[in-house]
């Protein structure tokens, strides 16, 4: 019999393959017409668990859209650890700005292109292939694992924690290792080691309650565009802080031991700009690209829109204007009370003339930070080292993986964060891709983890 | 023979059939796709007119949308008369609050509900029938008429400049009576006598060049929708004064008797509300309603739009966002110096970290006013008298009519407004209708017209 490594390089093309198969199913969890697609998916994964050789496996159904389960647990004295990915994607829009279809995966130069196969097909493929290459080529694997693969990830989880609590015996291990996440640069090997916390809320502002001509109602009558834009400048002081009262008040700042730790990473403001192709940066007074990425809390727009969007002209003041906000949260800010804070924000600096209605999006997750001694820590340290021939950076993470603060407070497990997806690769934006390479290492790397995990 | 009130009130409803024809025609002259559907609405146009007994029909191509010529001038004592009025129509957005489609006519409570049937298709009807009345009864009309039909009245008429200019002997008349514009209210009859001005701007903001995450980037690089809503906000005081520096320096204020004829025109504010669908009155401090809507230039948001508008959230730092503007002008603005001002102040409070592109829309209008004793003017009125039992009132109009101010500077002529549409029937919105009496009133008001204005 071949070695597992043997083994799965024999098979990158076949591996491949089937991520180009997973990538072709629109599996986006935020749009009620793609639930046909999202149930593809977790057939589609449930399929591939089962093929592997893992046990239990099961397509549950839950309020919202499926989990996964598989386990194999055939190793007594051996850890156990409970491997968390999501099989949902981002919406593809603006799909004019994809070079080929977001459902079409294409290579080129040594990487994939498809909307969700870096978020997080292509990664949560991994472990599958993974364990697949242990029970082929020795029938047993080197600890206990269990598979826990979501549908929910890039709408917030909503049915997870539900899903979480009534199965905490079934999900219970040593501590979860993260097949979700990514690696900052690939250039530098890295363990996310925290991450932001999450919360939103949309508004509508409506004017009369029905589009009116603006020649001949203009000037009498409110413009929920004003309205809205005159709301919107007023979450933000021009600098670029949060100005709704109390958004600062429990963020824990960050000792000089800790700034300095972060001024020591490697950071080429030329080399960062090209990445997010921007001219400058741009944020809070006072904080490096790093703090302000990682460590401090933001009030983002994601959305903002009313009236006559076509070509041309047309002389409207629209009924409505919406807009959606999400924040980033870190220690110790809780969403609820950011939430509240915006209502009342909003509420309070409402122009004259206009009606307001705000939805409470019920996602929201804690800032998580996993203890720098924790053991599945050390090994992806070791792991990374051996591939990359350099000593992994601990980085934290400007984005939300709210998996990690749910598992830590319902299971009592921490999260290792272990994916090969890369920070550039364009998740959340239009030609999404995934490099090859990166599918190859994560292979080596997961194997590579198994094994030294199995070493007491 | 019939008379020809007797022709007209005999063919009430083939004529009343033939507007219904007419308004399935989606002529939406702002949007390309719908060139096929504007070129079969001046053929339909063209057709009515040979059929009505004129002479000379053509359809003239410009750089836009073509116009429809037509004429009878065998009095050579009479009057001449160059009618207007326009054959495209606005967009039908929002479709989801169309009771009934907007290009599927129907009639509902004495009401023809379409895109375009009170603006101007229903209004712009009627003289070619009155025409035709004529010309079935008695193979002649009272005074010369020429038509002009144009196809971008919608957009601003941007050919019709260059057109008007290149034929001005073919146009020449007396003076003009237009088939566009409105009366204000449907128990008051009024005749319009001024108009507002318009010009306009679209812009972007553009910050990286790309769509990041929220989670990634977040508070290191300028989120356009912020930039933008600031930059819309700096418009306004939140009073609701524009304020654009040198705004409303051109502005010339009006006197008291002017103040007090206005105040003199009966106004309910219950009434107003309900019209428009409104809980409030806004507008600029220290003028009424009528003068905010007709004597005081305006400064509208008609569209504004960036980022992720779908269900759900999607945390998205979007690389654009876009705002289109009209203002509405009042004598003494200038076009061109109101959209310099706006440029500049756009230009000078760009926040930080973002791009601006601005884009000056080309079509533009300057204010216009008749004088009080222009006999096209009297003839109106004293019609109006004899249908209504009452004096109409002398208004103003909010929206503008570029044709009014083009045929005073090219021809030398003023313009009288002879509009059977009102300003409650919802035009540039959801739900546009015209009522049935009103096509009845004005093919009973356009033949008494022409012959009183034949008696010297």
């Amino acid at each position: 019999m071949p070695s597992v490594q043997e083994y799965l390089i024999a098979n990158h093309e076949r591996i491949l393959a089937e991520l180009i198969e997973f990538a072709r199913v629109p599996s986006i969890s935020t749009q009620p017409e793609h639930c046909g697609d999202i149930e593809t998916a977790a057939q589609w994964v449930a399929t591939q668990l089962t093929a592997a050789g893992l046990s239990n496996v099961k397509i549950i159904l839950t309020s919202g859209h499926p989990v996964i389960y598989a386990d194999w647990l055939n190793v007594p004295d051996a850890p156990t650890i409970l491997i968390y990915g999501h099989y949902d994607v981002q919406p593809p829009d603006p799909l004019d700005k994809w070079i080929s279809p977001p459902f079409d995966p294409q290579i080129r130069d040594g990487r994939l292109y498809a909307r969700g196969v870096s978020d997080d097909k292509g990664p949560m493929l991994i472990p599958i292939k993974v364990a697949e290459a242990f029970l082929k080529t020795s029938e047993k694997l080197p600890v206990n694992i269990k598979f826990l693969i979501e549908g929910e990830e890039e709408i917030g989880s909503p049915s997870l924690e539900t899903f979480v609590a009534e199965n905490a015996v079934l999900l219970t291990a040593d501590f979860a290792l993260s097949a979700d996440g990514a690696m900052w640069r690939v250039d530098v090997p890295s363990i996310t080691v925290a991450s932001r916390g999450l919360v939103g809320i949309e508004f509508t502002v409506t004017g009369a309650k029905k589009d009116l001509h603006s020649g001949r109602f203009g000037g009498a009558v409110a413009n929920p565009l004003h309205a809205t834009a005159q709301l919107v400048a007023s979450l933000h002081t021009p600098e670029g802080r949060v100005a709704v009262a109390g958004f600062y008040e429990d963020v824990r700042e960050l000792d000089s031991a800790e700034r300095l730790a972060l001024a020591r990473l490697p950071f080429d403001e030329n080399d960062f700009l090209k990445q997010i192709q921007a001219d400058e940066l741009f944020g809070e007074p006072g904080y490096s690209t790093f703090e302000r990425q990682w460590t401090r809390p933001t009030l983002e727009i994601n959305g903002l829109w009313g009236g006559y969007q076509g070509h041309g002209s047309k002389t409207v003041i629209p009924s409505e204007a919406h807009a959606k906000i999400t924040c980033r949260l870190v220690a110790n800010q809780n969403p609820q009370d950011i939430q509240d804070k915006i209502v009342h924000h909003l509420t309070q600096n409402l122009p004259s003339g206009v009606h307001l209605d705000i939805h409470r999006e019920d996602n929201m997750a804690l800032p998580y930070e996993i203890p720098e001694t924790h053991r599945g820590l050390k090994i992806a340290a070791d792991v990374l080292g051996e591939i990359y021939g350099q000593e992994p950076l601990h980085v934290r993470m400007g984005g939300t993986l709210p998996v990690s603060e749910l598992f830590k407070r319902l299971l009592g497990m921490d999260t290792v964060f272990f994916s090969f997806s890369t920070a550039d690769e364009d998740f959340h934006a239009p030609n999404e891709f995934f490099r090859l390479q990166r599918l190859y290492d994560g292979l080596t790397a997961w194997a590579l983890y198994w094994q030294k995990l199995a070493v007491v």
